[in-house]
């Protein structure tokens, strides 16, 4: 039977273009079950909760809710908080204050493990909690589900910016040849891996791509880009803000130490600067390059419809497991088999999710180190929700009569 | 009597979301006039030209040339080259052998600047040529015109990436607490302006603002930022590439060398990363820069509609003049007084607008030298073609029943 009393909603990590969706996914849902009497929202995550800062969510017009599914970033504010046992223990204090039954946290495997030790705690204080983790990270590195609300639209996002200012480059490479877009990703390739969705023709930008996954050689790169000017007189090149050495140093660290160590941790970006000065320096191209940083992640006007939808329906789906005692878990999202893109939400263990980090498999990595592969196309395309909007092309017409007077 | 010939067209300088739009008007109805014979392109402006590299535009098929119109970039390609009294020379010549009668040249300053020039040599060689300069410039520093074709685009991109950024900054505030949007535009503040669009309430990005039309004070920016903070916990930062100090320093190239005479001349950006650095080291807060870079001004998803109509008429306007004998002139958007935003199609002398540089007035830029004022906001709104989508906001309602058990 299920747990009768409050729930309570929050999110964490990085904002994205589609975590409202799950958002008023969760609510909307919970709002159907007798069992759960009021839905509330804490307030940047665990934080909030942890000062009892809550808004009531039942209580929005629904018209607030349904907007939630058009709104970028975090509308409950969020944060990066690692739970410690003592913050553990007064979360469930918290929780029994307010008779909170039920626990939903939209992040990423820091979230997953935040709602394992939340669980744990309760578990131990004898407190029944129905805990489910939603998904969400652009960064496409959580484990088992197929693929991470927030990364379909961040592909579309790049695909559709990679495309113009390949446009950009083409039209330009006489003065500004050499173009390097820096991308978001850590550790894991895959949000520069879907740059290559911007193609819509053999030669159409990105010409390379390079991910974390493999490590960075300088001359590697430096033939690389030669090789495409030499063919098409411009180059367009994505790279992802994580790349490391054959040593594991990252490459942006190597030739700036001003991000580093500010507040203990490195500041990641900075590798499309330092790869400019490369191209300029060695190969004596101008290089410029583009750094969208957090711009990529919150756009609503090119986010992905699957994307918002698959998002909206996960949040749903945690609300669906809790009340019937599927717990301790994660809501995925399941690809089914098949020619056809269809999914079905599923869960996993939050343990599972908690501390793992999925990064781009080798199929999806070309031999070359510097593309991807059509498995990695054919996985990615169906997540930005159709194609880009067609462009046209001049065609290059000769001159009809030859006006010529010699 | 209208001239009887060919005509050729060209696009020069950075590629914008509508500078087709601008091709295409010039195009078809160019096609409408019988005394031009044929439109040709020239491939990367008068780079193409002077190698006679031209394409047939008038058979082309017309749904590719109404594809321009939604098509970003420079679809004849573009090129930033200072014209040489021999290559008029020799341009003079190349247009005499095509019989090529009517000069549109689509760019910017230097544009109408090479336009004149071109046009000065046809005379000297009592050639009969009809020049007349098509606007396009991102940058909206082109004098006597109301605005350029390809600001309001840029300027609605800004807006809603700066409008998200800030979602993003206020949700992620506790843990990333400065974002500093790095925003193209050398020495005028136009598209900088443009971002304080975003704002659809009090506290909403962008909260400061920094044009170089002011020089720029590191003292007085950190005590801008401590003040935002302090009040709202976050802040967004918007601030052009070409900052410049008291002294006439770039601010960039005050903490970096290395962009500095790559090819004799000094290429901007570096100052969001600088100042971020800054903002770590004095205020001890985190800091993060974006720096869209070209993206910014090639984005057909986000083209404002009022700019590609307006790029779309200027484009015709000037084929109109140059048959009517309105030549030597750059065709411009005037706007009609009223509190209804009109524009009508006018022209300016090439000599005025060739080495002119409009730069964002005083009445446009707040006392306090950190924002614009509601003058510009005015003059600007208009541009972008209509309000960015409305986004919802969570209603801060407390607890519904005190279930609290104390």
């Amino acid at each position: 039977m299920a747990l009768k009393g409050n729930a309570v909603v929050g999110q964490s990590g990085g904002p994205t273009a589609v975590i409202n969706s799950s958002l008023a996914g969760v609510i909307e849902e919970a709002l159907e079950y007798p069992e759960i009497h009021s839905v509330y929202g804490g307030a940047h995550g665990v934080l909030g909760m942890l000062e009892e800062d809550f808004i009531d969510l039942g209580r929005q017009d629904p018209s607030v809710i349904r907007g939630l599914r058009s709104t970028p970033s975090a509308a409950l504010g969020s944060c990066r908080h690692k739970v410690s046992p003592e913050d553990c223990r007064r979360l469930v204090e918290v929780f029994r204050r307010y008779n909170i039954r039920y626990f939903f946290y939209i992040g990423g495997n820091d979230s997953a493990d935040t709602s394992n030790k939340v669980s744990r705690a309760a578990r131990e204080a004898g407190y029944d909690l129905a805990v489910v983790a939603v998904p969400k990270t652009i960064d496409n590195d959580l484990a088992v589900t197929d693929h991470s609300p927030g990364y379909g639209s961040v592909a579309r996002w790049l695909a559709t910016a990679v495309r113009d200012a390949g446009l950009d480059t083409e039209a330009i490479g006489v003065v500004d040849t050499v173009k390097i877009v820096e991308v978001m990703g850590r550790n894991a390739g895959w949000i520069t891996a879907a740059t290559a969705l911007a193609r819509d023709h053999e030669d159409a930008a990105p010409h390379l791509i390079y991910l974390p996954e493999r490590p960075f050689g300088a001359e590697r790169f430096l033939a690389d880009v030669k090789a495409v000017y030499d063919r098409l007189g411009h180059v367009v090149v994505t790279v992802c803000e994580g790349l490391r050495d054959e040593t594991g140093t990252y490459v942006t660290a190597s030739s700036r130490t001003i991000d580093t160590d500010r507040f203990g941790h490195r500041q990641l970006g900075g590798v499309g600067d330092f790869l400019c000065s490369l191209v300029a320096a060695e190969l004596k191209l101008k290089a410029r390059h583009d750094k969208p940083g957090t711009i990529q992640r919150v756009s609503a006007a090119l986010a992905s419809p699957v994307d918002l939808e698959e998002a909206y329906e996960v949040g749903r789906h945690a609300v669906r497991c809790a009340t019937e005692g599927i717990v301790d878990k994660m809501a995925i999202i399941v690809r089914r088999p098949g020619p056809r893109y269809e999914v079905e939400m599923g869960t996993v263990e939050l343990d599972v999710v908690a501390n793992a980090e999925k990064l781009v498999p080798a199929e999806f990595i070309g031999e070359s180190g510097n593309d991807v592969t059509q498995a990695f196309i054919d996985y990615a395309s169906p997540l930005i929700g159709g194609p880009l909007p067609a462009y046209t092309r001049l065609e290059r017409i000769p001159l009809e009569r030859v006006h010529v007077r010699a």
